[in-house]
């Protein structure tokens, strides 16, 4: 039986958190934060909670450190206010790109924040398109990876597009390509990295595939730089694409990322509330409200 | 027995650790810091720690959130490089202000800290001057807290004072002024805070005291704006003290607090290595090391 009953929306993801609540029927939880002088953390959270089934949303995006004290904050405070069940809603998982040791003495820093995770009372996880899955069987909680395709595939669906085209930037994401994809009745194809042998640099190279005069979708999981995005754009226009579209579900876009996709053809560029940005136009509430619903 | 052979350098107290390690006899390991492009902190030890007993020297001044989640990482680290014993010595405690729950809802911060501390793997904790005593009950492992009181006695010990008068800037602080009184054979006092009753400021008033053309010593645990102590400061000069100086364990001094103090008459403002900071000449490594001594 589904018995969620409260939605506790963290300062990281308030507006989401406010979608989730309305998506499921029930009592959005506001939390009241603010920043001490020097720079602490403090949150309170401003409804009875005692004995429900209560979710916690709040993704670690940058400031990660700053996000993910809050969630650990309100993850002990929400157990010790009695609450008879956490669910911690983190879109983003911060430090799961530091999920192997390479050199000797190499923090595997994606394995103290779950551990952090869980010593402060969640019952359970729900992240969304995470680095790796294999970062799920780090927790000794349930754990679960949503995808966010659905809420892109939606998002695009109502463009009219001409005869869409979507792409991975490299192989390794080409099933989340194909899965947007399968949405929107459309191609997919994926670009290929290439080391350069004079420079040494990655290049991206376009593998064989007929963009002329169609619409073009590149998406990935995770925009930083937005390097690599990029390259793939300005490959899409000397190809002749019509409107070249960038998607992702984590928009960190770092240092002007936007602007160098942009200014490399793309006419678009948009991302999910998984991190909160300026391009952050898709929700992913209903996503996790429909795996809650299932699951809980 | 004492078997402590290695104090692993944190990042945030990288010369209190050689310090230490120094005092101890003990071997010195680096750690090699960095932060990737989105924010996140990297670590690596970069000795061989397996089967050693190790001190692991992080304080969590700010900026608070990134020094937790470092000594965090390095805690775990350490355990899962098989490390036999680990102490966590953080001289200054984050969130330790936050130990009360005063309105419903609130976190208290602290607690949460305590228990990602323990969660890491700490099997015991060496804090200096904490913000009140009552916090080391919190922790299930053993925690200590030292007083930097000795070490800033030392420190005074060499100026050629004269007739030096120690004064808390509030009777909460009276012990710690008693304790550094001892230390120079001074005397010692207090200030008195009243709330104003027309305009419901705080201020701080003098009790009797001779302090005419004799040095004064404003000590307190803790600096962050610095208004309490230059009111102090500004005090003691009216009343003719000839130098005065204003120490602490922690100075945090935030936006421009060193030159309001000085601005107020102080001639020096001087802190421990708790805080790394441009006043932080006084060392509590002698002190960490005595106490490492007597009780491993």
């Amino acid at each position: 039986m589904f018995d969620l009953t409260k939605v506790l929306l963290g300062p990281a993801s308030v507006e989401l958190g406010r979608n989730l609540a309305e998506c499921l029927g029930g009592e959005a939880v506001p939390v009241e934060t603010k920043s001490f002088p020097d720079g602490e953390s403090y949150v309170r959270i401003t409804g009875d909670i005692a004995g429900e089934k209560v979710a916690v949303v709040q993704s670690t995006y940058p400031p990660q450190d700053r996000h993910l004290v809050q969630l650990l904050q309100l993850l002990d405070t929400a157990r010790d206010l009695n609450a008879s069940e956490l669910i911690a809603v983190v879109p983003y998982l911060a430090y799961s790109r530091q999920d192997k040791r390479f050199r000797p003495g190499e923090a595997v820093s994606v394995r103290t924040i779950v551990k952090l995770i869980e010593a402060t009372g969640a019952g359970s996880l729900v992240t969304v398109d995470v680095h790796t899955d294999k970062i799920l069987d780090l927790f000794r909680i349930k754990a679960h990876n949503l995808s966010a395709m659905a809420a892109i595939g939606e998002y695009f669906s109502k463009l009219k597009l001409l005869k869409p085209y979507v792409f991975a930037p490299d192989e390794g994401a080409l099933e989340r390509a194909k899965t947007l994809a399968g949405y929107l009745g459309a191609d997919y194809s994926f670009f290929q990295k290439q080391r350069d042998r004079e420079t040494g640099m990655i290049r991206t190279k376009g593998r064989d595939f007929e963009i002329k005069d169609r619409d073009a979708i590149v998406v990935d999981d995770i925009i930083s730089t937005g390097s690599t995005i990029a390259n793939a754009a300005s490959i899409l226009r000397e190809e002749g694409a019509r409107d070249i579209y960038v998607a992702c579900t984590h928009p960190l876009l770092l240092g002007g990322a936007k602007e160098k996709i942009i200014a490399a053809g793309a006419k678009e560029v948009i991302g999910t509330d998984c991190v909160a940005s300026d391009v952050s136009r898709i929700s992913v509430a209903s996503v996790i409200a429909e795996f809650l619903r299932k699951t809980l």
